[in-house]
């Protein structure tokens, strides 16, 4: 079946009282330099510090008591895990997390102080997968897919529709980052059915440019070997999100590793709110070419907040 | 005349559309950590990123036109500088700050960014004083003292009444850093007025305790030399701002240093904001001295963003 508005608005009302509603933040200096009229709507100030709240808690708050019991899991690289581990507390269920071991340090600790059950495997989709499927029929939990789910789309979705709400006019453009898909694909079904003059665009960083390839050749890729400093950026686009981004988005388009450091700092100088690397790619890639965003009123959704002071890449 | 919150509310309509409405957040994990449930009015966040810019655009709104062509001048370490520059161009006003020599670089060049024109002089109130007369002799400038005024005080005080009508529930305390006093005066006569039985509270660094003194003794310290890293509060008291905080704060308590930098950190990875030395000293009062704020509702103002990412404090 196909995700429509409705069941983004109707994960919106399922998942409010639980989450921030963040604010959008706007600088009139950033907008001078970047010669734009920016909106970020501030994910990175949501519960667990990320957007992937939204949909970890409209996962378990769509599951029966009797599933529920036996818990819930997933693979990821940090947010999800911690959305998922925290979402699972308010109804009272475990949780498990498989994580890369290479997962920073502040993001593994972020889940296990949210009470999760953390299982360690190697950096690749084909070893997250695995554990997970081992877990799964050992334990007979539910797998949380971190974007590749129905309830996570539209879980995710619903910070378009709040943004959407909170800025008085028009955007021309609406922009997300793009990883798994989650947040792109539910954007995107937010906005096109909310504001049909809005172009969506997904941003992602050329050295993780798994979706611009599968968006440009019209064929998902299935596997792909990311290296970037933007760790929440390493999935492989899923397969329904291709779907839906195939279908619904306008354009993906790319930033350098140089260019998300920039506008990370940018982003903490200018609007001082703490940004990951990840979350810093839609800013980057506006700054990469700048030309087609001259003058427009864009939206960004600021996806996360998590890094470690300790290892910052400047 | 006295200050009332009449003042107050109608600073507040004088210079609602030219700032931010900053969001009031919440941590449920820093809460945990602190033992309160915790409220933090993000001003840091606010137009120049400092409440000082409701203080500035307050005082140049307040003046005529005739007056206004001849500009402003003021001295500051920083914020107050760029508040006054901002809210200058505003309505198209010259303006001159002088600037002790060891100010944040950053701060420098944020005023210097709001078109000001900068004098800087050694860094003792003496010649900060001594400068700022010459040159309003020489101009025929209106000086905006960075605290000790009334339009200041009115506000600076309008975080306050917001934060007040953002918080559903009353507070039991109500938390403002102290250094010249224009916030934490402002403050307390609008909490006070808007809800009687909130404590107020002024919180400085034990090192630049000049307030805690002059609180403590009835008298207020005509000069003082702090030596703190809250760049923000080496100012030492007004003489209303004496007044004002001798007959309407509750208390001033004072925190360490160490813990300054503590408390900057956990700001920062858990409200996932930025904010400077100065705006860690209310909640390093309270990891100082917790037992007094176990189980309260406390407010907080986050009263500044401006830090220098290339030389923080750990």
């Amino acid at each position: 079946m196909k995700l429509l508005l409705k069941d983004i608005q109707q994960a919106h009302a399922r998942i409010a009282p639980y989450i921030h509603r963040t604010p959008v933040l706007e600088s009139r200096a950033l907008n001078k330099i970047i010669g734009c009229e920016l909106f970020f709507k501030a994910e990175n100030l949501q519960k667990i510090g990320a957007f992937k709240a939204r949909g970890g808690c409209n996962a378990v708050f769509s599951m029966d008591e009797k599933s529920l019991k036996k818990g819930v899991i997933t693979h990821s690289s940090g947010n999800h895990g911690a959305a998922l581990a925290w979402a699972a507390t308010l109804r009272g269920a475990p949780c498990t997390v498989v994580m890369p071991e290479n997962a920073p340090t502040v993001k593994i600790a972020a889940v296990e102080g949210y009470g999760a059950t953390i299982v360690l495997c190697e950096p690749t989709m084909a070893a997250r997968e695995g554990t997970v499927a081992k877990l799964v029929e050992e334990q007979g939990s539910t797998l949380v897919h971190p974007y590749d789910s129905d309830v996570i789309i539209a879980g995710q979705g619903t910070a378009a529709i709040e943004m959407l709400k909170q800025i008085e006019q028009p955007l021309d453009i609406m922009i997300a980052p793009v990883g798994g898909g989650g947040l792109l694909a539910g954007a995107a079904i937010a906005t096109k059915a909310l504001a049909q003059n809005t172009q969506v665009i997904g941003a992602e960083p050329a050295q993780a440019n798994d979706a611009w390839l599968g968006f440009k050749s019209g064929s998902r890729l299935a596997h792909f070997t990311p290296n970037t400093i933007c760790d929440g950026l390493r999935a492989t686009l899923g397969v329904r999100n291709f779907e839906i981004i195939t279908e619904q988005v306008d354009d993906i388009l790319l930033c350098s590793e140089e260019r998300v450091v920039e506008a990370m700092r940018l982003i903490w100088t200018r609007l001082k709110v703490i940004c990951e690397p990840s979350c810093a790619v839609p800013l980057a890639m506006i700054m990469d070419q700048p030309a087609q965003f001259q003058g427009k009123r864009v939206g960004i959704i600021l996806t996360g907040g998590n890094v470690d002071l300790d290892n910052l890449p400047w």
